[in-house]
């Protein structure tokens, strides 16, 4: 399988270029008999949506269109295709600073990588305009999840140096309730407006930025995982490193462990309503690979979208000098509100994807005949 | 395929238990008539093994056997296996503390994925001692990179509160160098003395530490990257987090970049000495999934070792009960100095496993006939 | 990956079904750069589709839309994928039939794999109508070959008692060149009538006909192909299975080996204009399941169009009682000359599959920057 | 993965050369808790093995030795490893051949495939020795279904001239049940001295001769398959080609379809003792690609043993002239009695692969803890 492909059981092929005809992803792998909550599947394809002042000015309608594997609103358990039309293209925008790869994005690497055939207009197959079929795909994969009783959320943990609560341990269950509940992912209210300000801010000063998302899993059950090399912080790891601007992850303690000493970093078991639990989470959920039957814990960083509108250092590739670049065209002066819908479908995929492989599809469609 | 085989070009598959027969591995993938140096295995093998005070007290030889693929010291092409023999096993240590998961083991989750049929003793199918033949798979695939001008190295960046300088952007192929040619992976020949110390002080209290490890890879050339999920990135934290005690990974500058402001996080380009280089290495040598030319430059966090001797709470998974934990038997109180070489190994293999992407096996095995 | 995705390095993902709204594929792992040669591609498509008498009345235009990957006519290198749209959907045709599997068709086994939620209309998914993006693909496929010198076709050897002669030995590249300028799949120009005229025959009484085609791939040079598993053979054999009707393929002398002693069955070397030949073909230029250098050459068996006029016994599914069907709706009396663009297509898939295990994509973009 | 893994959900690995050190065999993805039968297994072994006059000289002992993944004779869902010695290894038999390629064996392909790095004693990595590890891990796989009350048999349908009965349609599981107790696999008890005496007589002539398996696997529910790749059919051709000597595979009629009609070759459904059966098995079992609950039937053709004591053509591949061999050291005058094993082998892991899509390995591992 080539690298557009993500999954062994459950797998979406994600393809598409920013300014082509389309993007769009097939799902293989699917359970036949899943009704779709299309409702579901357009809210979280609504939370990555470009919105508000926050958010690039292009605006899409982004309604998916299903061509394969689904009949009267069940999947056929045949590989489900969604196309998402590019309405709104405009390759004038970059025809200038074509050969001129702006920093810290995908256009150099892409160019050498691609050979120089590659469609750079917007990003091309670059763009995060990729993960709107990769939210619906994971959309359905949440709902597989669901009917489980598997929840998946993730909020703003920190944008720049505004900082929010983490997840409640004990609470975990309302707080993903909430923050899913909401477009702008935050726990507490007043987050929302200050992240905002400070958004807006950056704007204005031609600027952008990054920061941590923390994500939960509530509901999955011990044993999940294919040690020694497809363990469940591998397999999520390797899915959340393909949402762009994403350069680290870390899970439970993470790089705090660092500080700690081997006492206070374990997480001692305790039987509590007739379940093994822990009675730290320090782990993410997650020894050895394998999920423990506590909430999945893990964050990711956000780098500030390199899109800024200031003057930057760059080189000419035809002429091989160097040369200034100011990128116009439209651009986002932060991604990470958006993101957390993207960490939410490729979280999805991944759980999904480990617990078909104990269950296998039959899992997933009991009571079908 | 099942999750103890990594790869997808060149591809190593890993077996065995702590106190079982044997551990091992299988390679598939490589190109034939790579004279193997026997020398580099060794070391690199040497660099993982416990030593000194400061390690468990299990001492093996760790001799591989190569069973296949290997002729006259030149790989045959087929899958070349390896075999290590447990020599030093003692079930017995283990017998009392069966059904006792010990904290932030995998003793508990591994118990629930494999039904109670697991070889628990000494970490079974978990333990460490899995890392040697990966190591030792890892050795021949950091030779393929070197006959290609491609370095990695990796050192201690940071020990509990004990941190040194990172690698130098300037020198970073000399220090790569020094590191490898150091047991204790460190820039600083002061830093050793004091990590040692605190690691025996730690192992004095009947406790453990971690830290973070720093890795290089000098010399890979722009364009390595199957993006939208086969990126650098992605491929490697997969393979890094295959790792005992790997709790999170960063590229770059990581979880730094929530600080930033994106006019401070862009890596300009320039030409320098006729190529296109960055000014600045924020992203790791990595943009959109793909390498960029500049070096490879990654962290990541090993969390102290879960074995220590003190008293910990625990359950009793047979009468369902909560109960304390004494570990006996041998332990680490650190194993970052270790990990390196494994960490080293793994990073080889997934670059290694993309370069074949894009160069087949014939790429490295020109001038053959 | 899942069931709907052939090969590892050029990777094909195929989606749709008959009656819904389009049939479709996914080709990823392309070299950049590549031009498509699109009179080429759609003179593959035309052959495989339905034509004149002989065939099914349902006429679609079936041009394909190319909605990512495809730039000015060149790969991108990123996925390409092409959508063809069901124009002539007539779901009421099989409305009556629903619950009533037709024989030896997919219909039985097909509900219970989908749970009954599979979209019947026209075959659905097991339609042959999904080879028409598999043929598209496989143009592309056939393409990249073309400009390696290697040439694929295909040739009715046998229809029902109607024989021709073999592929040349001698004239081989003649051969198919020949057999690529026709419509009707024939070496011999009376055989197309004498076909044509039992296939019509067939058609009046309500029957239908199989029979065999014989392959051959010219010009592969020796050394492709990757045991244990990856044979040319099994990896031949596993796409052609792929192809509606394919009940058996045999390569070289095929089952007639089992009448051979092996002092007649073996093909003896010699050096012919300074290279290794063989001086009998028996094994299909296949030793070991590598390429020898000689021509690849197979047969497959195409059984009689499962769809036929007359009265046959079944079960109705709902009452699970014994009765009868007649098939009414569109139909072909044989599907042997249109699958022969079918079993080219996948044929160059897997030969240019297993030729990028050892040159990787660059093998095919030299020159590209 | 590379080329000598099998299999997506339940994975084997081989690895070896005829006179290396050892052969063997990973498999992973078991589920944990079976207990392995070694009896069968190591009947089955011997099935496979050389034995009598009729067959090679070489006697090994051939015990595999378990050295991972299997505890007090379950399997802990870990990878299972096993190792079989080569102890009788004499390379000089092959010294004076090495640069003339025996006809129609691997030595010339596999020469150009590896290189020349190749260990070609005694067939190396292409020594039907290889099988022995394979034949193992398919009596894991074979014990698998037995308990889903799955069973697999082969017998010689034809050996050169000499045919016996095919496979009972009404009695099969007593067919299989009769030739699995037979270590010569024929149904007829007369068929046994008379191929036996056919097999003495090529020997006796330095000849060799092949012929026609026929397989069963009865018991296979309906809905195993996951077109439209990764088909009943396509998925058991794979592994079947990965047999040596076989060159062609054919399901239920196969190649004898080409002279049917459609209203001869059709398998009319009905209502049997509740369930939906077809009156007639031309179809082998699959329809679509996928089982339709009726026993699966298909045959493979092995090709005479190219090893034949008789002076050959070949070449000088240092001299690149053309020269003579004969062939001495030991081999076979048959191998179809040996190979029966091995094709049981294959089935069984292919069937065992695609029923873990269905059913993940939860689904044999019901009741464990």
């Amino acid at each position: 399988m080539s690298g557009n492909t993500l999954g062994k059981n459950l797998t979406v092929t994600i393809f598409g270029e920013s300014h082509g005809p389309a993007v769009g992803a097939v799902i293989d792998g699917l359970p036949s008999g899943l009704k779709i909550d299309m409702d579901f599947l357009l809210d979280q394809m609504k939370k990555r949506k470009a919105s508000g002042k926050i958010s690039t000015a292009r605006q899409e309608a982004d309604l998916p269109e299903f061509v394969s594997g689904l009949k009267d609103g069940y999947t056929e358990g045949t590989p489900l295709t969604l196309i998402i039309r590019n309405e709104n293209v405009r390759r004038d925008d970059y025809a200038a600073t074509m050969n001129k790869p702006r920093p810290s994005h995908a256009d150099y690497s892409g160019h050498i990588r691609y050979g120089g055939f590659e469609d750079a207009s917007g990003g091309g197959h670059f763009s995060a305009r990729l993960t709107a079929p990769l939210t619906a795909a994971g959309a359905i994969a949440m709902q597989m999840l669901k009917e489980k009783g598997i929840l998946i959320g993730t909020h703003i943990r920190k944008l720049h140096h505004i900082e929010e609560r983490p997840f409640s341990e004990e609470h975990l269950k309302e707080d993903i309730e909430l923050v899913n509940s909401r477009l702008f992912a935050v726990l507490e209210a007043a987050s929302e407006e200050k992240m905002k300000a400070l958004i807006e801010e950056a704007a204005a000063k031609k600027d952008s930025v990054g920061g941590i998302l923390e994500t939960a899993v509530y509901g999955l059950e011990a044993g999940i995982g294919e040690p020694m090399f497809d363990t469940l912080e591998g397999v999520l790891a390797k899915a959340l490193f393909a949402v762009p601007a994403v350069k680290g992850v870390q899970f439970g303690s993470g790089f705090a462990f660092a500080d700690m000493y081997g006492s206070q970093a374990n997480d001692p078991f305790a039987v509590k309503d007739g379940a093994v639990q822990t009675l730290s989470n320090h782990n993410g959920g997650i020894n050895g690979g394998i999920s423990n039957g506590m909430p999945i814990r893990f964050e990711t960083v956000i780098k500030p979208t390199p899109s800024i509108g200031r003057k930057q250092a760059t080189v000419d590739l035809e002429t091989m000098t160097n040369t200034e670049i100011e990128i116009r065209g439209r651009h986002d002066p932060a991604v990470i509100h958006r993101a957390r819908a993207v960490i939410d479908a490729v979280t999805a995929l991944a759980v999904a994807d480990l617990l078909m492989e104990k269950y296998g599809r039959a899992g997933f469609e009991e009571g079908h005949i």
